[in-house]
């Protein structure tokens, strides 16, 4: 049989997620760790930082895993400080010699390296011998003109520049952190989802779906496939800031799971 | 205190991982999906792939998760294709409205996008009403020239077209694809670790292993810290492609914790 070029429906994307008027307000992430990479650690960070973000009505737009290397940790900073509102950084702040970021992010805004007092204080508090002591002091360099982000479990601090946080890899340790910056960023939409699972395959649901979308052009519907006990079923996610757009589209999906004679489950899967 | 600037130590960066002379084989991983970056889903592909290329001698150097945006999925798919030699991406490929990744990978390499016979029979083998099995087929699209991967599951297959390989979201499914390009990509040496435990903070240690890093340009030393059960503690991971330098490496780490009085674990933290 011959390859035949077809003609494809063209796709509903680069719809807006946010209502007309309101701003969404975005963030990027870079997780800095080689060890992400090698698959050594399985990665929570941008889960948590998304969810949190989420909630406060900021909006993860990218996400960067680059290696411990100078060179790519800056472009990678330099391309997510440009295009959003904010950057997220985790991993590479400890005193060993792969721990590069606080260098990274002075030479990607062009200033001086410096030692935080307060940071270096904290670091004081625990006696040691002077070797390690000079160590631990490495934890106190930022770049020149940065805020600091407080540590509540008693660590050194992270610290923000310009629109870049600065966080620990350690995960309870870069919640503590993050979890400090609540009230403190700016706040966009919140983007609230409704999602209604059933056990139909994805290609059963395509069109009405893809309808739906056609008359919500200001909300975000996504299908997501799932294989459970052996059955496949999909959950239909609605995502937006406008709560009464998005019960009624979500009201539209269960109607046309009911005509197909399915259950709808309004279960998150 | 004023706040003043310090000389930092220059750290040791930009390493190679591989021995001089044996060259790499490395990839980039794009993640394509609103519900990584919403936080709804925690990502779990990375880590496999990563995990499953570092034993056929691929190293992952870079990651990037996108949202299901045409301009953005070309864009990261354009800077990953051209930078790294093998490029693997995951979603985006069923039936529904937000699958655009065939038509993103057709429009990056400039060609049309095809029906595939040999997706299009295995769709057709399962019966259905016409608009559902015209839903299905939308799986069977591929751009002009693609190589099919094949899906064990016995679902549609994925493709691969020049160096990108384009698999399924759902882990499961991106696996058993992963799997059947076993012996068909190009493989450089195999990165191999040894990981040394100790409950030392990182400060304690750091300028010794600084030093066994000066000494083995040629390994990549990691300093992972943790939290376990209310004490600190670090797992030093030296990696790279010569056996006998990481023996050597992880000798000397040890010798250097046990010259602190301190008991080194052979334990993956």
């Amino acid at each position: 049989m011959p390859i035949r070029p077809i003609c494809w429906r063209q796709p509903a994307i680069d719809h807006p997620s946010t209502e007309p008027g309101a701003a969404a307000v975005t963030a990027g992430i870079l997780i800095i760790g080689n060890e992400i990479l090698s698959g050594r650690t399985q990665d929570t960070n941008v889960n948590t930082i998304a969810r949190q973000l989420g909630q406060w009505g900021i909006q993860v737009r990218e996400v960067r895993v680059v290696p411990d290397l100078e060179a790519q940790i800056i472009e990678g900073l330099d391309a997510l400080r440009q295009r959003y509102r904010y950057v997220f950084t985790t991993g590479g702040i400890g005193p060993t010699h792969d721990d590069i970021t606080a260098v990274c992010v002075a030479k990607a805004f062009g200033v001086p390296l410096i030692e935080h007092p307060d940071i270096a204080s904290i670091i004081r508090r625990r006696e040691a011998p002077p070797e390690i002591m000079a160590n631990r002091l490495l934890m106190a360099r930022v770049p020149e003109g940065a805020r600091l982000i407080d540590n509540p479990t008693g660590g050194p601090q992270g610290f923000a520049i310009d629109n870049v946080h600065v966080m620990a890899g350690i995960p309870r340790v870069m919640q503590a952190m993050l979890s400090t910056l609540d009230g403190k960023l700016e706040s966009g939409p919140i983007v609230r989802s409704r999602s209604v699972t059933v056990f139909l395959g994805e290609s059963a649901i395509a069109a009405e779906l893809g309808r739906v979308q056609d008359e919500h052009p200001e909300l975000d519907l996504g299908s997501y496939p799932f294989l459970r006990e052996g059955r496949y079923g999909t959950t239909l996610v609605v995502r937006g800031t406008d709560s009464a757009a998005l019960d009624i589209a979500a009201d539209k999906i269960r109607a046309f799971i009911v005509a197909a004679g399915e259950t709808p489950f309004d279960e998150d899967r």
